[in-house]
């Protein structure tokens, strides 16, 4: 068998942080052993640092980032309640298809792709929603929104805010921006593989969230006791399923990591790397696709230049040089590349060669 | 820092196959990569192998057992559909919760735990169940139930079982029993680490699915793209979610190493290792809780003896031997342990070993 071994530039997964691919191979824990319990207690401990977050209820669900949004609707929209999302790309969109899903009146509001959330026409867009909903870095167009702006402006409102592409590349504030419920995804900046969803919910949603949600998998008031409430560190637990208990342990390896390193330093490493990517891309003639102003680091959208096969390059990138990057999401699959510098992926070295390789194949 | 090595005798998780382990410590392929849809591919014609089944729709859930509990009933009960559901342990209660959550009008039938689904109860206690469901191994109890015959006594209705401690260690034929849904977890017989759910559907229940389910991110409806449509192997994938790329290479080498040894021979051993464990327990003078006649190999459960505190127990094995057992559950919490002999640990040393850990423990 021959092992691959790639270069995840695409817009997710990145190639993990060596401590968390390591964590994957240790022997594995009982999900009920007081050395695991310690180890989730840490991990929730440290996913409140990078959410930037004192919620009690700040916990890894058991699946993917996906599963978080439906987490986040799930536990707060019933039937008949009004949700406004925004929607600037991909992720926008299916929010608004799943709180519909879980009986939403939903109101959507409709931006260009590669454009950043305007904060006045989605705090107007219904008097009174019981959610309000944002991404704050879309993955599917490299687009940052100012969070901040939206909590302050935000009302009664629940904020409820993806931060799957945004948390430990770029600065994410629950607390101080006002997210009442957030949830996350593992495997872009985190630098560990996917499969868990980091969540948190603030105490106005806990208070408002729905009794008895039509999913019992994502139970917010059953997951309660399967990671422990606040103050009852290594108490008892109760079981609700079987934790995945390696990766678990990844993502316990990768926040060690990345707080070891420091979380400001983690940014400004992702910060550096997009810069010398977007800069690059530029002198070699390319032309971004996101707004400039509100251009993630960690994720840049390039446009495919003109007679030049999206797919084809994709193809040549990744059997000779064993690179991936990904193609554009919905309409703009063919016509965008997205390229993510990410977790491990955030290094000069990683935007130099994805570089290199792109003049390359593009002969320029 | 020092690496715990537990022998995982509880009921799950078991001790992963070392092929398993190897495999989540290796490079991470992207989810869209040539080489993980081929992965995927193998991964779900291996999956049919131990279903015992043709069914096109057969794919890892991404999310853990209890997940591939709440995807079977979320899209095959809606508001008003009767749903019997054999109740002889946990499990079968936490089916009825979930279908209730699903809006189904529930019908339990009771058994006495510690014994099997009778099947004429089952069968008659509702003229025309939209759905029947069942557990095939009761991992709350140690008991086997007889899907077969459930199967063969049916009549219109959809038959739902829970295969999460059976699938890999007994006899599993989802075709020749008519099993129409099933779900099972990968971290008991099928010795990888818990995180996926291994699913089956068939066309009848296809057929009479919910069109529109509650969740998004179990529609089995769109997790149809995710994973291919029969027939269009290596084809177009529908971007759905971000698979759990390590956990699905885990997952294809564990069953690789189980289908290079042979189902039979799995099964041959997960019997004698389990025939080698009661017998040595009733030798040391031990009462086993599970009817006879239908006691799984794969995880027995065991009286505390009187006058004996069962955590302690617990507690020392762990702490002396870092062998974890399980607790009983619910009503028999303390009163009843169960030992599990799963997977890459149904072995002959695992029996010796655990008991003779238990007869130091227990002065026997």
């Amino acid at each position: 068998m021959t092992i691959l071994d790639r270069r995840l530039f695409g817009p997710g997964p990145s190639n993990p942080y060596p401590e968390a691919t390591a964590a994957l191979g240790l022997p594995l824990l009982g999900h009920l052993d007081p050395a695991f319990v310690a180890m989730m207690d840490e991990t929730c401990d440290m996913l409140r640092t990078v959410w930037g977050t004192t919620n009690a209820r700040t916990l890894p669900i058991s699946a993917t980032g996906s599963a978080g949004m439906e987490a986040a609707f799930v536990n707060t929209v019933s039937d008949g309640d009004v949700v406004v999302v925004a929607v600037n790309g991909l992720f926008g969109q299916r929010m608004a298809e799943v709180a519909r899903r879980c009986g939403g009146e939903v109101v959507e509001v409709e931006h260009a792709w590669g454009t950043p959330v305007d904060v006045d026409r989605v705090v107007s867009a219904h008097p009174h929603p019981k959610v309000i909903a944002a991404v704050h870095a879309e993955t599917s167009t490299g687009v940052r929104s100012d969070i901040a702006a939206l909590g302050a402006a935000k009302g009664d409102a629940l904020l409820l805010v993806d931060a799957v592409t945004s948390i430990a590349g770029i600065d994410l504030q629950a607390d101080a921006w006002g997210i009442d419920v957030g949830y996350a995804g593992t495997q872009k900046c985190l630098g560990v593989a996917p499969g868990l969803a980091p969540f948190t919910i603030g105490e106005r949603a806990w208070e408002r969230r729905v009794e008895k949600p039509r999913s019992w998998y994502l139970d917010l008031g059953l997951l309660g006791g399967y990671v422990g409430e606040a103050g009852t560190k290594g108490g008892a637990r109760t079981y609700h399923h079987t934790a995945p208990v390696a990766m678990v342990a990844s993502l316990h390896a990768g926040l060690t990591r990345i707080l070891e390193e420091g979380l400001p330093a983690v940014h400004a490493r992702h910060q550096q790397a997009g810069h010398l990517l977007q800069a690059g891309l530029v002198e070699m003639g390319l032309e971004l696709f996101a707004d400039a102003g509100c251009r993630l680091p960690e994720l840049t959208t390039v446009k495919v230049p003109d007679g030049v096969d999206s797919a084809a390059v994709r193809r040549e990138l990744l059997e000779r040089f064993g690179i991936e990057i990904g193609a554009g999401a919905g309409p703009y699959a063919a016509t965008v590349w997205r390229i993510g510098l990410m977790g491990h992926n955030a290094r000069p070295d990683a935007a130099l060669l994805v570089l290199a390789a792109l003049r390359d194949v593009l002969g320029r």
